[in-house]
């Protein structure tokens, strides 16, 4: 089903030529301030064709907002959105080589499978376009969680092909053991990301790297992947479900779900398989912690995890530190090389490519990886609050029970 | 919440020192041949106290099916299983150390922040023995689609620290390009499997490798991460939803909430991302292909892909060829050595943990994830026999639209 | 949350002052034939003013399909659907005497207590205007339904006040010991039900006793409630779940969904309770029963009831008889009568309102109530077609327990 | 699914002749005292066997608390309950005529086509004893609800066959106009009900006349229906969403889910289609209200309904009058009296039911209405919380838009 979250539920529809794309946000809270200009942002910086590495499509999707705000104020309904086809009729059938072969490692060849009916445009849903839907509400999402308790999510390009931002060592198999990463994640910002835009790759001398490595396969008509890395500051702590709901877990689903997604890992990931427990523990210590909450700011002491391999979850449960994790995508399928490949009729043929293509979409992955980061921790939020508000009511435990003191949502 | 899974659906309770554990499986298809034998296999699989390399504890999990079946023969009601816990009563408080001390990496933290309350465990569901309903359901799920589809599930240790199966290479940044693993994933079976008992991993060479691994952090009272790959073979074509219920990304739902996991990568993964699109992309090829459905097997000409980097999934859903994916587990948090840290009154401290503890969970893990992989895949099953069976009743459409026979279920 | 169904699943979103209402319908089976014009004459029957005895506003509902179709086949994928306000502004507030007091028995003071943000209709998602998704994906839903099984839903208005079209009677407290309304519902169909526009009461006599009493109210600038009879036939066997998603239940919640509902009554209702067990059972008798499934009908012995006090459902599930239940819908709230209230700063008032009211909604609930119906037939439909796929592919018992023969889905 | 809520979470399993009933309750706020002696009243009082009237078999139903409870504390953690059967064996097949015949009425045959399958109790999970898990949930949701709110569920029986305790008259077609009757659902409570034990009708009057009727039903081998009321008091205003779940939805499927149940009607029901809109209004004024939260209460002026023929609903959202509906039961299909019916294979036959049977379970139908009452509550409840205490932490708004002042939790 085309349906995210339990508590903030995001319903999206469409595919590449049909009138609209677009979706419905169920579950908003009411009261919050919310016009097109909160949403229009990441939109454009989700579109296709920002420079010279990227392909030169140029699609203009502006949101438009059905329903479920009055005077630029959610009303707590439903809230529709739709962004506009600018090619709204499906393709005739039978006059191109796409129709007679499925493209390799392309949705064609499933989605018929699957349906037994055939898009125009190949792999229906599994179009780019279908993840207009998830930034828009995302951004809706990601405003919330700003006014509430200042949550901050920032994703970047983490690697190209074999060059990295921060490379594994033999010291470090995984940066999660790495100070310089730890600094730099808390300090990242989306502007400075976006100012290393094509590659969204904030370093100088890495960004210089991956520009090399994208050149390199677009003269080839070739492509290739990369990962990104994302951060999500100022999570209140106690947020995702034990057991199959943890909170990594509902991230990885997310992250997953992104079109040509092939991994994901939290804290220290992989490379923290080889990292010895007495290394990996992130210990405790209490720290004086500033916390917003509304429209206050307070400040208290609290338990802190000195390192980070956990990556700000514990158990499922986020802990408070930084969350982050890194998403792999593979090199996109569309290649203007020439591919020996089978027709849906069982016969040999070479498939060819028309026109450019993007031969790494990783830098516009970004917003889309920070609206299904917001669209978890919104949820995750939301079930928090209605189990924390009905804890509240209930009458003080006797003192033989060791409790946390009744103090509201976290 | 502790469910899983929207048509088989498996809901579990219990944590460590209460009465019983156990799950509710609903949804299960009526007329299946079920006792409590064709479970009780991988419920002793997951036991601990298998070999010397893993802790000595012996806990005995019988099983008992209380409701779903009549005279070995699965209703389509729920299957009630629970299994007794031997220490059935919660620990006094504020005699040990563990009450004073949030343990490193471990729930005790955030399971008393999230609920407020703490359990006499620490950190309640987040202990191993939640694990115990979802092997139980996940042995269900799996008879069904042996019988049905003759479904294939294996998984195994495929590295333990920086000791490793297949290790990447400059040539194979990803085993996917390696013919050597993509043939060894066809064949091993989990016979085989456990004849590398204590390791789990099935090369002569590999796991002694292991072996000398886990002897020295278990020597050094530490603990080492390491990695279990998995091969789902024979799954019919079409599985998976589009746009957020992706086949990977519910795999990667499934094995993120594994206790102790920290990434997921499915077919090239990680790996994957420095590999050339015009490497990466797997080109069909027409084959004979003998398919299982029901009591009958076939053959025919069918579409097949000539490599395997998508993992047998593409656009989110199962292309015929063998899935595989591998998860990361991290080094235990309990581990013997003293450990500085903070207790849960802001004071300094030392957490020693007494007796013996496993120093890599890696090979018990195997299990849990093969019961996971057949709640997935039994789940998209299911989803599938829904929509394909609505299709077969509709009239066949105008031969101007390009559409797949209806051939009943995939 | 406004969503319906967990296999084709309906969520809307819309109020009476935004852009557009509209839905998305997720879970369609792939391969049919739609278009608008299959939805159309529903939305059209829902609108009002479509004579003397309702309002006399004029909207024009026309639906545009945004995706999940090309060259008029569904796709499989989610189908967005909406229809353009004509009055698209939020009203002002502070000027009228709506702003100062709640409406009695409408929504503007809860909605207001709920979401805590006033919306410019007051009562929000109350709106009659909410029920246009509904009734578009019904229309796709009956769809279906018809073409698979032939199922046909047909809803009519059975009183008006207290004229009914089978008063209840000493000897009959319910109709269904009544075999004049068996045969009258085995036979009536919409077009008849239309030629009794305005009342929908498919009999003369009750027609023009119905009109009466509506013309009454009106001239008194006051209202009157009724029922609407609704009777589902050709529903397959097996269809509900048993414990908590009994089809009667699924059918009380979707009746109840409905604005200005006060009742759901199923087979004998509230009648029953004053019918003799010895009466009130069905008994079985073999029958020679045309059953269509796709484009195929066939004939076969089968049980069937002899009579059909129990509405077509025995323990929650379908036996293929019809399925028939009554809805009582309260008299409209706005009335054009002065009505002394309290204002929301708890002064004392009188609220009168303008124009023109609907007297009687009950007709215009007609298409509303059939397809809430096809929305409950065509989950459960599809729920027991995920579950009689996966049976069918298990291989058959021993002769030693009772079973059905495995005959593909009912 | 046999599972009710999203956020209280309540999945039941279990028939007649298995090892055990019970269920799992998820989402049971943390930090409540609950032990077995909480939820055991209940099970007691749906036992049947308590009086001459009844049925004289004795099951002891004791309950047995499995998880989620550590000291009598609740954990926030998921709560199993069992609830072992007396007779565990399924029947031997063959010997008894009820192999041969499906029931009247009953569910044997609408199981055996839905499952394929026959349980030795013929239909399966809609044995009575399913209920037991919805009656051990439903104690935990309403000791929530008093603790927190001081929320009172008081259902009662008030009519068995024609024989009502608030009988429909020309002036008050429906209870909701008279006066006393309003006054009568304030006060009644469960210690008064039980004290009219056998019929569980809080007037001697009325009982009496009750009493008599099922004694002339019970001496011809024959049975008789009946209704059973329900007030649910101080609720807090905002609860339900709208749309498909309004709150009086909700309660529908919860009353309809039900065994033996035709019919839900809430506040004026079925007679308020009979009341012209001038007198069915609840028209607002303003009053001084106690209001208990947690462990505080207070005293403010609110908006209420003079009347209450809305049931305590309006737009599907409670206003803070007392909620109350009509539930109507079947009389048991199980009597003693032969019936003429076909069998499986198309014979004709007689069928007669030995042993002693409920003339009518109505009676016992009262705290399984209670229960039902209290899931759905709580479950708005948890929606409302988390939707209320999102909304508390955004800045405020200007002043321009209408809304409620920010107060937390309603």
């Amino acid at each position: 089903m085309s349906t995210w979250g339990e508590y903030f539920r995001v319903t999206t529809y469409g595919e590449s030529h049909c009138r609209s794309v677009g979706c419905i946000v169920d579950g908003c809270p009411p009261g919050m301030e919310l016009t097109e200009d909160d949403i229009q942002p990441q939109m454009t910086r989700r579109r296709p064709g920002q420079s010279a590495l990227t392909t030169p499509r140029n699609e203009k999707d502006r949101v438009e907002i059905q329903s479920g705000t009055e005077f630029g104020v959610t009303l707590g309904t439903p809230i529709g959105m739709i962004v506009r086809n600018e090619d709204q009729r499906p393709k005739d059938y039978g006059n191109k080589t796409m129709d007679l072969f499925p493209r390799p490692s392309h949705a064609d060849f499933t989605y018929l499978e699957k349906y037994g009916v055939k898009a125009s445009s190949g792999g229906g849903r599994s179009s780019a376009r279908e993840t207009i839907g998830r930034v828009a509400a995302g951004a809706i999402a990601e405003k919330y969680l700003r006014l509430s308790h200042g949550v901050e999510i920032v994703a970047f390009v983490s690697s190209v092909g074999n060059e990295h931002l921060f490379p594994p060592t033999v010291e470090h198999p995984t940066p999660s053991t790495n100070p310089a990463f730890l600094d730099f994640i808390e300090k990242i910002d989306r502007n400075t990301v976006d100012s290393f835009v094509p590659t969204r790759c904030p370093s100088e001398d890495a960004a210089a790297r991956m520009t090399k490595i994208i050149e390199h396969f677009r003269d080839n008509n070739d492509s290739i992947g990369g990962t990104v890395t994302c951060v999500i500051r100022n999570v209140p702590v106690g947020l995702g479900e034990p057991c199959f709901d943890k909170l990594e877990a509902k991230l990885a689903h997310a992250m997953l779900s992104i079109p040509a997604t092939k991994g994901f890992e939290i804290g220290s990931g992989f490379g923290g398989c080889e990292v010895p427990g007495s290394t990996h523990n992130d210990p405790f210590i209490a720290a004086e912690v500033e916390t917003k909450l509304g429209s206050t700011s307070s400040s208290a002491q609290r338990l802190v995890t000195k390192t980070n391999n956990s990556g700000g979850i514990q158990g499922g449960i986020s802990n408070g530190a930084s969350i982050y994790f890194r998403i792999a995508f593979k090199p996109p399928a569309t290649i203007g090389q020439a591919q020996q490949t089978a027709s849906y009729d069982f016969g040999d043929g070479v498939l060819e490519a028309k026109g450019r293509h993007d031969p790494c979409v990783v830098p516009r992955a970004v917003p889309i990886v920070e609206a299904m980061s917001a669209l978890v921790v919104m949820d995750a939020l939301m079930a928090q609050y209605a189990r924390e508000s009905a804890r509240t009511l209930l009458p003080p435990l006797p003192k033989t029970i060791p409790t946390r003191p009744t103090t509201g949502t976290n």
